[in-house]
Order: C-alpha cells, then structure tokens, then sequence
C-alpha cells in the first residue's frame, strides 16, 4: 500500500485554491489579483478578505469554507480540519482524496501568511506582558508550518518580499503553477520564519519576571542583591535576521553577512548612522564590538583603540582629542589602521589629531561640523556615529559557540566597586594610584587572556595580550613601553588572574611601577605580596578573576 | 467593554479537563491517574487514549469532542476549533463564555503533547528526507503554542520530566488546581520547545540540496567546484539543548552551562567519554574545542597543548610520545596546566612521559590499559577518550555573537593544497622545507592574530600569538624559542597574513630562519621577496589570508 513516504511529488503544482491571512497588507492586491488572473479561488479571513473585496476580487470567506464562525477576539478563526487537511493531504494518496472527498474539503495549494507582529510589539517602548502575549499569533504559524511540512503540494509565504517572484512565475508557467524548487526553498523559509519567531517569544518570556526564566542574584555570602539573573533552561533558541550581505568574512575568501537578533531591542548597528566611507568590513564590525564594550566602560571623556580584537591603547583626558592623543602614544604602531571609539562628541582639535593617521573607523556619539569636514577629507576612514546607552547591560548571557554547542555563562559584567577590594601591603594606595589600578582594571577586562595592562595618569602604557604565560603579558607590555619611549615609572599594574608567583610582578616593579591590581588568591600569595613589600609598592586584591579567551 | 488585555489571570486554575496526544509514553499513565484522582477529564488521541484506557482510566476520544474523525494518515486529528477555542478562551470574558456556550465548548485547562521525535529522525543514519518530513509534526505544536499563550487559564506539559513536579503541585493543592507562576514557567518552557523544534527542522532543510538554502561553491576562476556551500538566508535560528551544567564560567563569578545545538549529528561532548579525573570546567571545553580543531588538522602521529585558547606548542613525531616530547619542548612553561590532545591511542612511553608534568585535561582515541593505569595515578588529571570523525567539517558556518546579534561567515575550513601555491624566491624550497612550512601553516591557521609560527623538523618552536603588531609576535616567538633553548637555525616561519614591510620577516631571518610561507599580496611584496633573497631563503606565496580573532 502507497504511503506519504513513497509519494514522488510533482515538479510543478498549479494554484487553484489560495489562503490568504496577512497582518501586513503590503503587495497583497498585486499577488491576489495574479492568483485571479491565472483562475485561482481565494479563500480569506476579516481584513485581509476585504481588502481583497475592495479591490474588485471575488474572495471567499473562511467562515463559509469551515462551517464554523470566527470566534473570541479572533483567536480562532482558521484553525479548521477543513483547511488543514486542504492543505496536508498527500494529493496523489487515494485514501486522502476519498477523505477530502467524503468530506467536502478542497485541496488548498497555495498559503499567504504573515503573523501577527510580536517583534515590532515588545521592542515598542513600555509595551505591557498582556499586549505582548495578544500579539503572539496562534492560526497563523500552524498553517504556515502545515503549508511548509506538503511542499510536495502546497506553496507558503510568509513576506510580501516574497511576492514579485512567484507573481512572475505564475504567469511564466502558463498553467499558474509554482514549481518544486520554490515550494522547497518556501518551505525553508517558512520554517525559519516560525523559529525565529518562538524564538522572540521565547527570550522575551525568559526576561520576564515570574515567568521562572531569571533567578534571583546574591552576593558572596548568599544574600540576595535584588538583581535578577538569567537562569540556564533546559532549551533556549535564538533567532537572527539578516541586517547586510558583508563583502567577505574575516577573510577574503569567507562569505559573511551580520544578522541582528530576534527581539533584541538593540543590535550593534541598531541606530548607527555611517557619515562618511567605505563599506564597514567583518573584521570592522568585530573590532567595533570591541571598542564600543571597552568604551562603554568610561563614564569620562575617553578613547579606545582597538586593533585585532585587543585593545592597544586606551585613555582618559579632559577631552577626546587629549585622551586620543594619550591613547595613541601607547602603541603608535599598532594603532595604524585600528579602530577607534570616543566617549563624547568630536571637536575641531581632536579632528585634526585624529587626521594625522590612518583610522579605520572612528565611532563617536556625534561631530562638531568643522570637525566632520576635516576627517571627511580622507575618502576611506569610516565615520560611525552612534550612541552607547542601548548596548548598555544587554546581553546578560555570553554565547560561545562550539563544534555542535555551545558554551553558555554570563556576561562578565561586574560592577567595579573599590569598597569590596582590600589593601594587601603595608603601603596603601595613593588616590592617583587608585585612580590608575581602577582604569587599568576596567581596561584589562577586555584584553585576552592573560592579560597585564599597564597605565598612568589615566592611561595605558603598555598592554600585553594573549599570551600562554602571565610571565610573558608583563614582559612584553614592558618591552613595547620602553620601545614607544614611555616611561612606567609610578605606573599602575593590572593582573587579570592572580600571579602564581612573584615573577610576573618583579617584572613590573622592575621597570618602575607602584601600585598593583589584581584577584589574589594563589597558594604563594603571600609571596607575592611580600615581593610588593620589598619594593615598597601598594597591591590591591579584587576578588575577582577576569579571564577573556 | 473588557477585553482580554484587561483580564488579571486568576492566582490557581483547577484542571477539570485534561488534553494528552503523546508520542512519548513515559510517565503518562502516572500522569493520567493523578489527574483522574484530581477529578479531572482526560481527552485525548490515538495511542496516548489506549495507553490511558489499557491503565483502567476513562478516557475521552477527541473524536467525540470534536465530532470530526481523524483522517489523512493523522496528518488532521486535533487541529479543530472545539479545542483550540476550549484551550484559548478567555473564561472571565462573557463573550468568550458565550461561543463556548453556544458552541457547547469545554474548556481544556491542561495540554500534555510532546512532539513527533525530528531530532532523533534525522540523527539516523541514512534517514531520507520523506521520512524527515513526515516527522514534522504540525497539530502538536499548535496546541502546545495555544495553550503557552493562554497560561492566564491553561497549562501545558511538553517533557515527561516536568509531570512529576505537576502530579506533586496538583495533590498538594487541595483543588487540583496549578499556580500562575508554574503556567507561566511552563509556558516559557512550550516556546522554547518550539522554537528549538523548528529550528531544528530550518536547520535541516537548509543543509539538503534543493531547498535553496545551498549554493554551489566555484573557484577563484568562478567555475564550479561541485561543493555545495551553505547560503546567507535572510532569517535562521539556532536551538540549544543543555548537556550538563558547568561548576561556573570563565570565572568562578560567572555561572555557567553546555549545551548542544538541537539537530546537530554531532558535538564537542557527544561520544566523548571521560575514564578519570575531576569534572570538566568551562575553560577546559574553551581550550578542548581549541586543541581538538588543531588535532583535526594532523593526519600523522601528533600532539598539540593548548593554554588560553592559543597553541603553546604542536609536532607530529614518530608517535605519539615523541610528538608529546617535542610540542612540550616548545613552551615547557606555558604547557603546565595545558589541554593536551592527541591524535593516536596512548602507549605506555606516552603515559610515562605526559605524567612527569601537570596536565589539565588529556584527549585521545583511546589508552592502552597501562598506560591508563600510568596516567590514573593523578587525580586530578581529566582522561577523555573521543573521536573526532564525527566534528570533521561539522561547522560549514561561523557565527560570532556580538552586541544584539551576530557576524556569520563561512568557516575558514580551505584546503591545504601545495599546488596552488607560489614560490617568490630564487631559492626553492627543499622537501623538509615545505613540510615544516605546510605544517607551521596548518598550525597558525588556530593562533589567534596576529600570528607568527616558526617550525622545525615537524615541531613547532616559535608561536606568536594575538598581538596587534605583526613585528611583536615575530619577536615575541623568537625570545620565547631562546628562552626554551630552541634554535630556529633552519626552521620555517608562517605568517596569517601578508608582512607589510621587510620588517618582521627579517625577525625570522636574523634568528635564521631559511624558508617562509605567508598569503603574499602587500603592495611591498617586492620588498619583502628582496629581503628573502638577500638571505638566500626560500618564500611561498599562498595567496590566502588566515586571520583569526
């Protein structure tokens, strides 16, 4: 006996019969009057049914296809036997065609969806938890799904993007049928379009209180700090939908595209405006995330420089052009070509400091029109202007992927509270020293594992990066300050792991700092800070380990 | 006049009546007798109504509810509104209480569906894509999501593991009720379900051929290679699954948890036993996923130690012991508390020699049982055992969370084909040449950028890693070669991209280096050959460009 799984489905399928539901309106004239035009009835619910009407078509109501009214506040409407088995039943079986036929059902072949919109809802501003759950539509993605499921014989949109296509390959076909390929590749976006959208639905309920999805989040001692967390279920998704193709990846011969994500009420290029440039790469996109997270970080007038994914000078200053100035002399030759993000609005000054080299995007929360002027000389350097507040505390979970998985923890984001960090040695810290250990330390936080950073007066000095060994971040910090003539003398030092011994610390209290930063809580701690005694320096213990891989 | 955004849900909601359709029976007779007792009716379908009425409970056939029979293969048995209007209701709403009354709708309080088995289908081996597809399952789903919306008044159960707890909360109820907070945990827990469902189903859709989500990759020359490439679609999702909680994060103040990604045929954890040692932390999956990808580059007897998510050393050898003495030998410091994998079984001499040191986690194809017994003598140590068949060419995409969304690309997974590349200099590349060339290319391609790797002998002896100057990392390599007593006397130095200048490659040169493979393509090519030449070495052109942040 012949089953759905032997079944070969036909190449083409002509569209006798559409279903059409759409919340937006967009194209649907054009499509319904091409589905008229090549002798398809129409069968349609409420608005969308009118508007049919109004456009001189003939249309059929659902109602009078069910047998059923619609019924409480539209909440049921096509979710009908009727039309479901219209649309699942395998044409070429004759068990579903004497059922159909038995039961009066017509073969439906083509389905015009768009769902409610829950995205749009929950990214208004202060949109309640009960508007939100009206908008999650119920109807829609069951026909969608069943539509998607027989592509051996049914067609689904979901987008009036989709439309112009199929409006042309109706006519081209001659006979109004849509081909397998396009019901194939329909039913992949059909599908794709239902999980992003329980995605959406999915994250915004797990930010919601009560709903089970965050817990409460305490402090060392168990208390609670009336901060909520987000908790690790069981299954999560996250749905993503494409902002811009990329010119390529982080290589030339890697495609690549940025996606926002679904329901996310920010996105890195969420209200990002490009003023002047060339076309922002992968590799752009990955150091902007960067610099704009290491910016967000300074409450004060601030520059970030940001080269490969690591920060290679950062400062503060009285305002952009002095921090950027003091940034830049970290590591001049790192900083040609890095990326770079301000803290306040760009001046005629910082302009022309900024001229002088070659940026590759500079990102800023607005330009004096002098200043926009002089950087817009160069043709290639991008000018981003955006704001940070947005980005501000949204992701509360990291997400790395992995072979098959991935590894999911939270956002390393600890507020920096100078009360919960102890003095370990007998020298105390001056306020410039601390001043320095707490810039070194909101810095150091975003270089890679293992990270020292060096700085003074409010800026780095010397950054050591990636390194396998914690002995040689310091090293190589040291070496690239006395390579770019800056003197670290009375520098502040920050660890991002406690030093397992005391030789990654002499090689800072070599080259002439005072003050030290960093977890504590080796087994040799006290050798450690004994080696800071000797040499008379201050040492803070943070509690906190900092790693960033 | 009220309407459903106005209704408070009420605090306990009493189940009077129950919809089960299952197609995973565990637990449910437990589940159906606990709600008998609690006075509920239990309707339901198929299978789950026999499994019901064989336990001894009455039970309701949704036929009689909905006066429609099951038909087309149960492609149409629930999809009617007599239920999806008795699980959407507003019941504080009178015009919702009226078309019910009319209607003579039953209000349903509780949906327990779990979904036709698709992750496990296509995790079959030679699973065809009719029996994919007719695995999507389209009425569970609709009443799962039906009921999640309508948590103000229904529950819904999706996993035999959450009925325990409910059986638990309806006895201790008193009324048989359950409480808003659980609904809404559990409405939470239904999207989740679904979204991972279909993305599941996208995912899978998008890697057959046909459906569009494919393109067919071609050469530099635009001719087609006959490899197919995944597509940029304008919407995806990604669904996970948790694997196993993780003691904490990257750091210990960051809670953490694995996950696979649903409907993937494998990942870094499946098949992947651990015969000893403590618990697995985040970091060591971080590094595993790190030093599996570079093992998987090793076709010969070979090893690699990862520390902070870059190489600290790597060589292929006779065996296994040997490869292991030899990538030891490159970083002796930063391998402590290395992440060790190996690409052939553990022999004694191997176990002998990895026990002299503190390893952090060892990966191999399996251990001879001396050699377990050898390396099991330290507690501490973790021994897994894993294949990496299964993760070779797993991951075609790249994706790279930032801020609110992603970067995707293609995975840097190309070739390594000798023939397509160049050689610039007078000097051509002897066989031991190319082969600690090819070898410091295959390695490199995992070091984070800028990277610089020298080798010899088929070990290498020089990495520089993630440093934002190209010169630092040729620089950083060689002092850490002198440091370990290595000489780079005729070893071959890999750069991930073109040398800008002269510069870094005479780093190499002046620490004796004879041959060089780079991507080639600076303006200064010219320069950079010249400086080769003049050394009498040997340079390869690859033409591809290895960046990795």
């Amino acid at each position: 006996m012949l089953d759905p799984l032997d079944v070969t489905p036909p190449d083409r399928v002509p569209v006798r019969r559409a279903l059409l539901s759409v919340s937006d309106k967009t194209g649907l004239v054009d499509l319904a009057t091409a589905l008229h035009e090549q002798g398809a009835e129409l069968v349609s619910t409420g608005g969308t049914a009118k508007a049919i009407a109004d456009a001189g078509l003939p249309v059929v109501a659902v109602d009078d296809v069910t047998g059923f009214p619609e019924m409480m506040d539209g909440r049921v409407k096509t979710l009908h036997p009727r039309l479901f088995a219209g649309i699942l039943g395998v044409r070429a079986l004759e068990t579903h065609a004497a059922a159909a036929s038995e039961h009066e059902i017509g073969w439906i072949d083509l389905v015009v969806v768009n769902l409610y919109p829950f995205e749009d809802t929950i990214a208004r501003d202060g949109v309640t938890l009960a508007e939100a759950i009206e908008n999650i539509d119920i109807g829609g993605p069951s026909l969608i799904r069943a539509a998607a499921k027989n592509h051996a014989y049914a067609s689904v949109l979901t987008d009036p993007a989709q439309y112009p296509a199929v409006i042309e390959e109706l006519a081209a076909s001659g006979d109004g049928s849509l081909g397998l390929a396009t019901r194939r590749n329909l039913a992949l976006q059909a599908y794709a379009t239902t999980a992003r959208y329980d995605a959406a639905i999915s994250g915004y309920l797990q930010e919601q209180d009560d709903f089970g999805g965050t817990v409460a989040a305490t402090d060392a001692d168990g208390n609670p700090t009336g901060e909520t967390l987000p908790g690790f279920p069981p299954t999560f998704s996250r749905g993503y939908v494409k902002e811009r193709d990329l010119r390529y990846g982080e290589n030339p011969h890697q495609r690549a595209a940025y996606y926002r994500r679904a329901g996310s009420p920010a996105h890195l290029l969420g209200g990002v405006e490009q003023l002047h440039g060339k076309e922002l790469s992968f590799n752009n996109l990955l150091d902007l995330e960067a610099a704009r997270a290491i910016a967000r970080e300074l409450d004060e007038p601030a520059c970030v420089i940001v080269k490969h994914n690591n920060p290679c000078g950062a400062a503060i200053g009285d305002d952009v052009g002095q921090a950027y100035a003091r940034a830049f002399a970290c590591d001049p030759i790192s900083a040609f070509g890095g990326i770079i993000a301000l803290t306040r609005p760009v001046d005629v000054a910082a302009a022309e400091a900024l001229s002088q080299q070659f940026v590759e995007v500079l990102f800023a929360p607005s330009y004096d029109d002098d200043a926009l002027e002089i950087l817009a000389q160069k043709p290639n350097v991008r000018l981003l202007r955006g704001d940070d507040a947005a980005l501000r505390g949204l992701e509360r979970l990291d997400v790395r992927p992995v072979a098959g998985g991935a590894l999911v923890q939270d956002a390393d984001s600890v507020v920096i509270d100078r009360a919960t960090m102890s003095v370990a040695t007998r020298a105390q810290p001056t306020d410039e020293q601390w001043r320095d250990m707490l810039f070194a330390w909101r810095v150091m936080r975003h270089v890679k594992s293992n990270a020292i950073v060096y700085a003074k007066d409010g800026a780095t000095v010397g950054i050591g990066a990636g390194q396998m060994s914690r002995v040689d971040s310091a090293r190589l910090a040291v070496e690239k300050a006395a390579e770019h003539g800056l003197d670290l003398t009375g520098a502040a030092m920050a660890s991002d792991a406690f030093f397992p011994f005391p030789d990654g610390l002499e090689i800072g209290l070599r080259a002439g700092i005072t003050a030290v930063i960093q977890p504590g809580g080796s087994m040799r701690d006290e050798l450690v800070v004994e080696a800071a005694d000797a040499a008379g320096a201050a040492m803070v213990m943070t509690g906190r380990r900092h790693f960033r891989h």
